[in-house]
């Protein structure tokens, strides 16, 4: 219960990407926990290996934003911030997953840590899903979160390549969403 | 992805329910079902029934509001609302889920119906899970939302029952909870 109360923290924790209906409001990391592990459940027949097992994907997406109730999110285009993200992370999983009785608190850190190393089709699937979301919520804003951050499609095109590993199908809808954004001027080329 | 982007509007749907690290805030639909969710993870070792489809139970728990897009969130207290909930919900659920392919809308019309009539043990549980959560929230914010509405404590024994039908352990704790809120005076004792 005491892991349950705080990791309820959850709801302040805001991430760059804004919402597709509310455009002027960032979302926090539980409404996207939320519609991930929803995301996850309606597209897992996309996924390259057929038979994932949702019930681990939808795990993962569940949990796998706790850390940042300590660590904060670290946008996805910030390079800076991304260095030490990981030493971050981890003394945050160490401290709010050690809130669980010893078995959950082995179960959670090891499905976390199995979502960050992305080496098994479930976490590769999950984190498709965790990519494709935010790049829904921003052709859905007329790319209200790429522009306030100078975002290019080039870097949107590295960043979001990692889809193609857990759903080639869904890394061709998201080049469509991508293209469709470059057309309509949501996301700015970059400077040569 | 026509019901991925709408059902994202879940986000805007805003309970009774006041968060427990931020009560000046109401929950949305789509932070309480992301909690319950996870919650429903932490603490299925205390269904009544050993051995409960987990996946089931978190699907359930992850659609479950999606008829309040259109139908509105109904206060648990409510009772003149109540009276018309099911009428609004069922055409919500026809429309919301008609998004979908058709093996999928027949997969989440059945899984919001099973939740609804609470006859397997997957409905209990996660009926339970979804009363329990609520409660915690009241007592963590001093009873914000009890007090709001003039909620007594023998409204909450009688609507939180229920509980007891999906887990008489969770079930246990929940007693505990309601009586330090009278104790604490969050919750107040009906006028004789």
């Amino acid at each position: 219960m005491d892991f349950i109360v705080e990791v309820d923290k959850l709801r302040g924790i805001y991430r760059a990407s804004r919402i597709m209906h509310e455009p002027e409001r960032r979302e926090n990391d539980a409404e996207h926990s939320w519609h991930i592990a929803l995301m996850a459940m309606i597209l897992s027949e996309y996924a390259n290996e057929p038979d994932i097992d949702l019930l681990t994907v939808i795990k993962m997406l569940l949990i796998h934003d706790i850390v940042e109730i300590d660590a904060g999110d670290t946008f996805v285009y910030d390079e800076q911030a991304k260095l030490t993200q990981a030493e971050r992370e981890e003394r945050a999983a160490a401290r709010l997953f050690g809130l669980l009785p010893e078995d959950q608190r082995t179960e959670l850190y090891r499905l976390w840590k199995e979502f960050e190393e992305k080496q098994t089709p479930e976490a590769r699937f999950a984190a498709a899903i965790d990519r494709l979301q935010p790049l829904l919520a921003n052709v859905n804003t007329e790319g209200a979160s790429w522009k306030e951050h100078g975002v290019t499609n080039d870097r949107v095109l590295a960043v979001n390549g990692r889809i193609e590993q857990g759903s080639e199908a869904l890394w061709q809808y998201a080049r469509r969403l991508i293209d469709h954004a470059v057309e309509h001027g949501y996301l700015a080329e970059p400077d040569r």
